[in-house]
């Protein structure tokens, strides 16, 4: 993988809430959420069921992972009433377990997620945690509840004058709006994208408000009303623990790696990028494997350089900066360009990743925005954001 | 989550080859292999197949995760002779797409999988690649290849008078054997755990030399010899690049977590530990959360303290020092351990974690062993193998 997406950093720089609060600190943007998740809490009905209900509560809505918006800056947060079409007024009523007993495979079931209590305002209680919940509702339209969706899709739209916002790239949320944006999408989309079973095949349903799957040992679809279900064959999934269970979170590295000399960062380019753009190689880290192991093999397999000690930052060996394509074919082509070469990319009009550039600067090194893990980390090291590599 | 599982690191000390050529770093026990992964050459089918037949080939067994084994620190390797009746002499024959082609689900698939090459061993050389192939293979007796798998089972250990040792935990392989080992079974595990599609349910198929799991459009089964095979119905995971194809590597946050007077370390029981074993407390990152939000929650929710600033490693807060185990039911208890007391249990008989603990001895601290990383991450604090706290 050759583009820095935003996902688990190995090092940015410094800017977000969390640094005023810990001192300076490792937070990309979609992360640093303001949102305690009190995830011990999900499986606790009375709770959710509370926060459901309660008048302070937010929901925010996505429609095919588009999340309902004011602007590409705004999110427009709905309340119960809303959605109550798709939902209920009560979808935590039954126990989990009882949930789970009338699990029908035929029946599309709303995906309702708890995302957790923003401490910094007040109205709800629950024994000693207070602050405003905050769910995900997924309102994308299809199976069984197709037309309930599409109900509550128009009628947001109606009253708020809002819409659903395409793209996570246009999006210029401030960082606590966009880490809570990251944590809906990303837990509604591993939702979305496992339906069945991975040990079985047979279909799953959500419990944990929407951070857990689980494979039920019956199934009502096709059974009259009152009827008894139907026994599922055995499951592995129902033996133990099983991460199969949990949502992915796949780690990757994006690394800046420095010349041995410190006068040069190494970037690449993906064989889609429009001409003169560039980013940080970066790669998903493979089982055992640490992070530094991940970081000099996928430097090696892109680009041939050879990659010495990774803490924070950390330069190439002396001797092994030769650049070599031809190992993993992934990337049309990777450079090394000078620190005064990328500052002048940061400087440079924003244009979105990818997109046209303007007349003119066109034979200019172009790097992703601001937003991306891959310029932070380009600013660490040309800024000089961390000081001095670490001794340690 | 709260013991401490060997994953993806934290911080721990510095005790592997890695650290010679490069610096102290953090590479803890199940990574630092050395193995060249050459993963770009995972879907080179003539790459493979020369590598497969080579004589300098070695190839580690492994009959439901437990691996051919000497005794719990040598392992044992075979040869292609040794396993031929169950994978064939030629198992990279066909092309990928020819393999994908000619799926049969009704067919159990012997899982050969590549590890990488030994860059310091001489004999094999593939285009400028050059070093011995390690493979896996998974010889668990199931599905249609159940007889051929139980036969290569006993033809190996009666040939090399050696078993499967069962048990990880019971291994004491030295670093690079145990990276070995780690690689073989995630993927093997990977393999076995997701025999179907979680996003359509129909049966997967392995690729990339085992590190790769796709929902072909066809299937074989029941088809006589000659016939056309059956066309599935359409697959999320056939559009674009889906993660669902890729193994999982679920990260993980361990934590030595120091009073903010620097001299007591907290350290947690779960609840099924016998009387006296305590360690890190530990946790998974959920999504849209840095490694640093995922250790302050993980400790704030099992333990109720509240945790500063991480980077390598961190203080508490001052005042935030009060355990609470009343949000979490995860652990049975949590205490601060002074420096002293942490140092007095790295100095005890080595008993495997969780067992009897010697007469005399059980009024004390218990903890898990070196090759564990909770282990290295209070070594890094009572011992100072890291130095004082890095200023950045």
């Amino acid at each position: 993988m050759s583009t820095a997406i935003p996902d688990l950093p190995v090092l940015a720089a410094d800017d977000s809430m969390l640094s005023r609060k810990f001192g300076r600190e490792v937070a990309n943007y979609f992360s640093g959420s303001p949102l305690n998740r009190v995830s011990f809490l999900r499986t606790d009905h009375a709770f959710l069921n509370a926060a459901f209900a309660h008048p302070s509560t937010s929901f925010l809505l996505l429609d095919n992972y588009s999340p309902l918006a004011k602007d590409t800056s705004t999110l427009t947060y709905v309340s119960k009433e809303d959605i109550a079409v798709l939902t209920g007024l009560d979808p935590f009523k039954k126990t989990e377990e009882e949930q789970i007993k009338s699990f029908n495979s035929a029946i599309t079931q709303p995906i309702v997620l708890f995302l957790g209590l923003d401490e910094r305002k007040t109205g709800f209680e629950y024994r000693e945690y207070k602050g405003n919940p905050y769910f995900a509702v997924d309102v994308t339209p299809k199976g069984s509840i197709e037309e309930k969706a599409k109900s509550v899709i128009e009628a947001v739209k109606a009253k708020h004058g809002v819409s659903f916002t395409p793209g996570a790239r246009l999006l210029t949320l401030n960082a606590p709006e966009a880490a809570i944006y990251a944590q809906a999408r990303a837990l509604l989309d591993w939702n979305a994208r496992n339906p069945f079973c991975g040990g079985c095949g047979e279909r799953t349903m959500s419990i944990n408000a929407g951070t857990k799957r689980v494979c039920p040992s019956t199934d009502l679809a096709g059974i009259p009303e009152g009827g008894e279900p139907k026994k599922r064959a055995d499951c592995p999934t129902r033996h133990g623990v099983s991460n199969l269970c949990f949502p992915r979170t796949d780690p990757t590295v994006i690394m800046a790696i420095v010349s041995s000399d410190g006068t040069k960062l190494l970037l690449g380019r993906g064989k889609r990028y429009p001409p003169g753009w560039y980013s940080t190689l970066a790669g998903f880290l493979e089982p055992g494997e640490s992070i530094e192991e991940a970081v000099r093999r996928e430097t090696w397999e892109e680009s041939g350089v050879h990659v010495g000690r990774v803490i924070i930052h950390r330069q190439a060996l002396p001797n092994g900066e030769t650049i070599n394509l031809g190992n993993d074919p992934e990337l049309e082509d990777a450079k090394w360009y000078t620190f005064d070469e990328v500052r002048e990319a940061m400087g440079m009009s924003t244009v979105g990743f990818g997109d046209a550039v303007p007349e003119g600067e066109q034979r200019k090194l172009r790097i992703p925005p601001q937003t991306a893990i891959a310029n932070r980390l380009m600013a660490a090291v040309v800024e000089g954001y961390l000081g001095p590599p670490p001794k340690i």
